[in-house]
């Protein structure tokens, strides 16, 4: 910089440009280095205008005096500022706000709580996502009856965590923390094929599956890609909002239909498809969301009929298979889907826990292929380490030693739910045993209001769901699900207990 | 099971039935056990109407007889088909197929390689994805001159590993392996709001960031949010293939204009902006993809100038904005950005390795909790304990450590391979040294066909582009990307010695 070689018409310049210089304010407890923060502020003021382009800045030496700063902080901003093609120097003559800055009106702005007035309109268009925003868990309470998620206390995490360190450190990295194949790992693949093979009747080889990252992606998949906006689509009711929030974002017309204890009414849907063209129709047969009913063998064939006669697709979500404690559960619809119009969906997110989010799609090869070209550009590929480490858990049947832990354990707790819930508050709600899943849908009297009661359950340390996420325009239910599989048998005595003292009060 | 009561009557049946059994094929060599087999095969018989619903079956032990099989296993077949309704017991009358059965008109089916006739018209529409499904990387090759990937062999693997470790197995398992945030781990988004607003000249907080996997999800979360069919969308050309894909697939209708040596030509934007509605404009000004030029100061002012004006959204891709070798960079578009028109991603991916789906978007906080929504029905939540062990180190300063090995490890391989091809091969290409990022964009003499040279330098163990992925409707080019990053000096040495062998020979 040679801004130093005129002190005396400098000093004419700086005098002049004191008050704009002097507005300035830095502050040296901020995060942001002072010379980046000066950077912006001289930036800004030819941005501006006013400093004027062209117009010759103080010396980095006056800039320091004038601020109050040290020379080499100044010069370090001055330095970012000519890279940057904020300033231009000129041999010899110093250094000079630069010529071709096109001016920009200046708004005000304050970026902590900046709000995009012209973006506002466009974005998200669910807006009953309120209700799975509500907070399920709180840190701060000790006891919970949740929705029905796994115990991640009594998952293989050591094992898990060896194979993802394996994955992670093993190998040519080059190869192994590369871009991969969107369709998932291959490994993963074929394990899950044999275990899909072996355990749900199905003979599918690792071209039929595509891992996704836990259900919803895969159900967001197949909403993105076969339903257009205006598509009719048929859900159970009551149902699973978070599949609802899917097929509403892709513009699909929902209809709802009712649900009985032999799962979704298919006379129903017959119905409406004599009227209408139905695209997709969304079941979980194993255990109905959120009532846990499984569907009736007669109504599975019923239903995949129908699929065949008026060419509709079947999503049939099956997030918890592995979790039935009486008899052998139905095989799934797809084992027994002649026509390919089953998309069969399944999740370790209910198998170890939410935050995996490994999970899979089963389908005809060409839909898989179609499915992998669009997740490819949903987020390039999964994780493929963590799909890996699974995948050798899969292998090694860590993972199924552990199911077969987690289907005695869960037993055990639903039987102890049931009997205390009979036992203590017999009189306030009534519920069938489920034969299987992680949760019992209990039906409460109507003199019991379930959002007072999950408040008051709140303060007391135990939390439990409001039911509002059980409504649909269709039906309303004062029930919840009371989530048994993550509880020991003794925390869920103490969340009975809550419940019971709030009630019979 | 009671049907060995009546052993004459059975035997008749047995004897009648006897075709419809022994057509009964069980392989024991297969992964499925054979009591399943069984299952799927009677389970078939029913549902095609071979086995009458109503009609009696044979005992467990004359079937056992029949197909030379343990009584047990006979018995667990029929055990399962009772417990999924295809059989009914009645008791001291035997097993019959059940009553409510409807009948499935069979197809010819071969799962191994289904294809879905009824779903092959949907899916996904970006038919030039083939270029970007051409391997970039083959395992049996040792050399490589990339798109322009990091170098994971020096990327802190090892504290990586240890912080996720420390993630999934200390702390409160609920909570940690439950669902979270949808917006990414509250911790990365303060780390990386500092280190953005330390680094690129921003004022941000976790407000402002949503933390997606990649800069894919990205750019998919801000197509689907924000650009419907038929909206125009510009980009610049020669661009990234990636970025399109997108864009088409949200339906977009694509304006490509051209690029010289100082960034996207922001005079035809204003043109067009003149005539039609602009909708997004996608820009990498750090380092245009492919040909690695900036974009000058006075075009990002009129951009930002021309968005303000004309109400469009600018996406601004900052995915290499880490690494810069000469100068310092000129800050992001969104640190001048005064009317939250600027959308800002960035990604993990150059930083660590392409297998770390870590990326970011930074936008006013109503659009960031819009995209949040969206994200939500996408895949639910993001890798927690990954997302936490990256703040970690982001908090340690382990990546800015390591950040600073790689920019200086990086420039040295820039500059070993621009001499290199600059004495080897200085008559059969041209190229300006880039000031940043991970590859070299080198333009061929024509006399040389890409295509050719690459499938050559493949049977020699290099991999090279063919180029085509880098050609568009508006402009091809003899042209290459030749990423340094990745190799050694060496590995770089070895691989221009291969293309000088084959160009010259």
């Amino acid at each position: 910089l040679d801004t130093e070689k005129q002190p005396i018409f400098i000093k004419t310049v700086v005098q002049y440009m004191h008050p704009l210089f002097s507005s300035i304010r830095l502050d040296k407890a901020q995060s942001q280095p002072v010379y980046l923060q000066l950077t912006t502020h001289l930036s800004s003021l030819i941005k501006e205008g006013q400093l004027v382009t062209g117009s010759r800045l103080p010396s980095t030496r006056q800039m320091a005096e004038l601020l109050g700063l040290h020379r080499k902080t100044v010069v370090r901003s001055y330095d970012e500022l000519l890279a940057q093609g904020w300033l231009e120097s000129r041999q010899g003559c110093g250094t000079f706000a630069a010529g071709h800055i096109p001016r920009l009106k200046i708004k005000s702005f304050s970026p902590k709580h900046q709000q995009s007035e012209a973006l506002h309109t466009a974005g998200f268009i669910f807006d009953r996502m309120a209700h799975l925003d509500r907070k399920v868990v709180n840190p701060a309470l000790s006891l919970h009856l949740d929705d029905g998620y796994p115990d991640a206390r009594l998952a293989p995490l050591t094992e898990l965590s060896r194979a993802y360190r394996t994955q992670l450190l093993t190998g040519d990295s080059y190869q192994k923390l590369g871009y991969a194949n969107a369709q998932g790992s291959l490994w993963l693949r074929e394990e899950l094929a044999r275990h899909l093979n072996d355990t749900r009747g199905l003979n599918i080889t690792a071209e039929h599956v595509l891992i996704t990252r836990g259900s919803t992606m895969g159900l967001f998949l197949a909403c993105t890609a076969f339903v257009r906006p205006g598509d009719q689509v048929i859900v159970g009711s009551p149902g699973w909002l978070g599949a609802e929030a899917n097929f509403i974002q892709a513009g699909a017309s929902l209809i709802r239909i009712s649900v009985d204890e032999n799962g979704v009414q298919i006379d129903e849907l017959e119905e409406i498809c004599k009227k209408k063209t139905v695209r997709m129709v969304y079941v979980t047969p194993h255990h109905h969301h959120p009532t846990t009913v499984g569907l009736r063998s007669d109504r599975r064939l019923k239903l995949l009929q129908l699929s065949e006669k008026y060419g509709f697709i079947i999503f049939e979500d099956d997030y918890d298979y592995d979790f039935h404690y009486q008899s052998k559960p139905l095989l799934p619809l797809i084992s027994a889907d002649q026509s390919g119009m089953v998309l069969y969906c399944g999740s370790f997110t209910k198998t170890i826990s939410p935050a995996f989010r490994v999970g899979y799609l089963v389908a005809p090869t060409n839909v898989i292929q179609q499915l992998t070209k669009l997740r490819r550009v949903v987020d390039r590929q999964g994780d493929s380490m963590l799909e890996n480490a699974i995948a050798e858990l899969l292998q090694s049947g860590v993972i199924q030693r552990y199911m077969r832990k987690s289907v005695r354990v869960y037993r055990e707790r639903r039987d102890a739910l049931s009997q205390l819930l009979k036992s203590e508050l017999g009189d306030y709600l009534n519920f069938q045993i489920p034969d299987g899943g992680m949760a019992i849908w209990a039906n409460f009297t109507n003199d019991i209001v379930l959002p007072a009661l999950a408040d008051k359950a709140y303060t007391r340390g135990l939390q439990i769901s409001d039911g509002l996420i059980y409504n649909s325009p269709l039906c309303t239910h004062n029930a919840i699900r009371l989530g048994f599989a993550s509880s020991t048998v003794s925390e869920i005595a103490g969340a009975v207990e809550i419940m019971r003292h709030l009630i019979k009060k």
